[in-house]
């Protein structure tokens, strides 16, 4: 068997620990020895065990000789776990086989040089390309200590995404809503204007079985959200970040009373700032956003060069209509050279719909 | 080689004629004998010999005992030329193998049975998907005799059309354009709306080598186009109807003397007839219709239900604006149960474009 098979063994298994290792990168490794998998671990939840000490913990046979298959580069320092290298060079593994180099300025090739300087034999870049894929949230948030925001949409094959009269529900099909459902649970916040508040009431959490509910932030920058809202009636349950220009505290105070959390932040054109706003969830280990926007608020996002990806969930059926909503609104970009440039897309079928993923190119407005 | 490797080979050959043969369907034949092909033809012009008797005269060895490929079944009777079916009997071929039964009221069926009331071996259905999805076209001509209409616009993945300021060059790349000039090929006509000549002022005609332009048509209800647009200049050269509700003569008459046909039609709801006017369309022989409108006449023409296709060119790139134009306008629907459903769109990448291409489900308006 090939270094790329058990590499993708290793992605299989990083990939179980999705959603739960959040603000840490998802990590999968595999111990092969004589051609036999004898151990397999991933790092599976925040503040626990790391994948490489997982797998050589599993071993079913001592790992003297064996090969050592990892997503990501081991660390080399100290965090809430000590080294993995230190782990590896006493395991007796005679060859670690990596993905993707650790873009963690406190690793950064670091902890191969460590492996290769005991005289480890260390092959680099295998399936680095998935590995690093895996991971783009990780690769993100560690070098910016900003979020990756993900801005995600659900439109009509003429690109509406609610009807003149404001109604949107449903415009995806059953696949393509579990599918956001998944993501709600991959993000670690999940983020709306208080206009969808007034729209739609949401409730923002992940209800698939066996999941997490992502951090909940509200952009209200004047605190117009009712109290009833729902997102403010659980805010005991789950996390809810009221982001807002406003320092009435007067009018924070009841929000606070119901489990919110206010953060004021300063404005930008009438606005919310929202790069302040990913500075500050960043310090809070936020390390991702699923934006979930209107188009007012994806327009802002947009603008301020927050947003690293957008998502549009594309459904077999027109609404037509002048003034119909649209996934992107604000004021727009004045001439087609000066839009907002994305990466071809990547295509998915979802039942009916079609989803086109696209990274935001940087410098993507032309001038 | 199997049925369908010929029955593939002729399909190639079929597709020969594409905009060459309209209103006729694409047709190709190929004649096996002992497992070579000893003729090919395809119908190559409106007005000349058929697929079958082609293939039977490009023979390079006497077709006795040999099998017949056709991707149509074969007339039986006299129209511009006379039946196939007359020919095949006479060749001498053993048997005959067919794509697609002819929806035609005046063959259906009957060219199958007047082979094997002559003793012929028939077999029906040989990839018959692709080949009726070849004359998708002349199958809805034959039995609506208006023509086929394929929607089509480019848009940004937010669902613009052009950007607030009115600016749409351009949204999609070298390789979708080319496309939609192949589609001008293919298709009898070009519609837009007056707004369209206003906005960019079109040629709307067929720039690739050996190729022809369809005819041009314009939905002016109150005869507004300036007799300064480049589709009234050049109406001498290329065909170009100009589709009024105006009975004013002295206003037609500038048009008809630029070379222009005036077509008045009633009224609906203030617009052009749109169902009139493809009834009026498809009496001149006009089996196709490319529209290329604006989100006005696209929404009438999907509300008056003579759209059967729609292809949305979506680029890599998002314009913002709540002013911005959409692909399809006017009033819209009421509610996402009244959205017009499509089928689940076919997926093609042009370059960094995509092609998202569906049919029209009938009844499609939920009530």
């Amino acid at each position: 068997m090939s270094d790329e098979t058990y590499m993708k063994l290793a992605l299989e298994y990083a990939e179980k620990g999705c959603g739960w290792v959040n603000p840490n990168p998802m990590v999968g490794a595999v111990v092969v020895k004589d051609d036999r998998v004898i151990g397999t671990g991933y790092h599976q939840r925040y503040g626990e065990l790391h994948a490489e000490r997982n797998a050589l913990a599993s071993c079913t046979e001592p790992p003297q000789g064996a090969t050592l298959y990892v997503t990501l580069e081991p660390c080399c320092h100290y965090g809430k776990t000590p080294p993995c290298t230190d782990a590896i060079l006493k395991s007796g593994v005679r060859r670690v086989v990596i993905g993707s180099a650790d873009p963690n300025p406190l690793v950064a090739g670091k902890g191969i040089q460590i492996l290769r300087r005991h005289g480890m034999e260390v092959t680099e870049g295998v399936l680095r390309e998935a590995c690093s894929k895996l991971n783009e949230v990780f690769f993100h948030f560690i070098q910016t200590k900003t979020p990756f925001v993900l801005m995600k949409y659900a439109m009509t094959m003429d690109g509406k995404t609610a009807t003149h009269s404001g109604k949107s529900k449903w415009i995806t099909g059953e696949a393509a809503r579990r599918r956001v459902q998944e993501d709600r649970h991959r993000y670690s916040g999940v983020m709306v204007g208080v206009g969808t508040i007034f729209a739609d009431d949401p409730l923002l959490t992940c209800r698939l079985p066996n999941s997490r509910s992502p951090v909940r932030i509200i952009c209200d920058s004047r605190l117009r959200m009712p109290l009833s809202a729902q997102v403010v009636r659980t805010a005991r349950e789950i996390h809810t970040i009221i982001a807002t220009c406003s320092q009435d505290e007067t009018l924070a105070r009841p929000y606070r009373k119901a489990g919110c959390e206010v953060v004021t932040l300063p404005s930008k054109d009438g606005h919310i700032d929202l790069r302040e706003l990913m500075a500050a969830l960043g310090e809070k280990e936020i390390d991702s956003v699923l934006l979930e926007g209107g188009g007012t608020l994806n327009w802002s996002a947009l603008q301020s060069g927050i947003v690293s990806k957008v998502q549009a969930y594309v459904a077999p059926k027109l609404f037509g209509g002048a003034d119909a909503k649209s996934p992107v609104e604000g004021i727009g970009v004045e001439g087609p050279k000066k839009a907002f440039r994305l990466a071809s897309p990547q295509v998915m079928r979802l039942g009916e719909d079609v989803l086109l993923e696209s990274e935001v190119l940087p410098c993507s407005q032309e001038s």
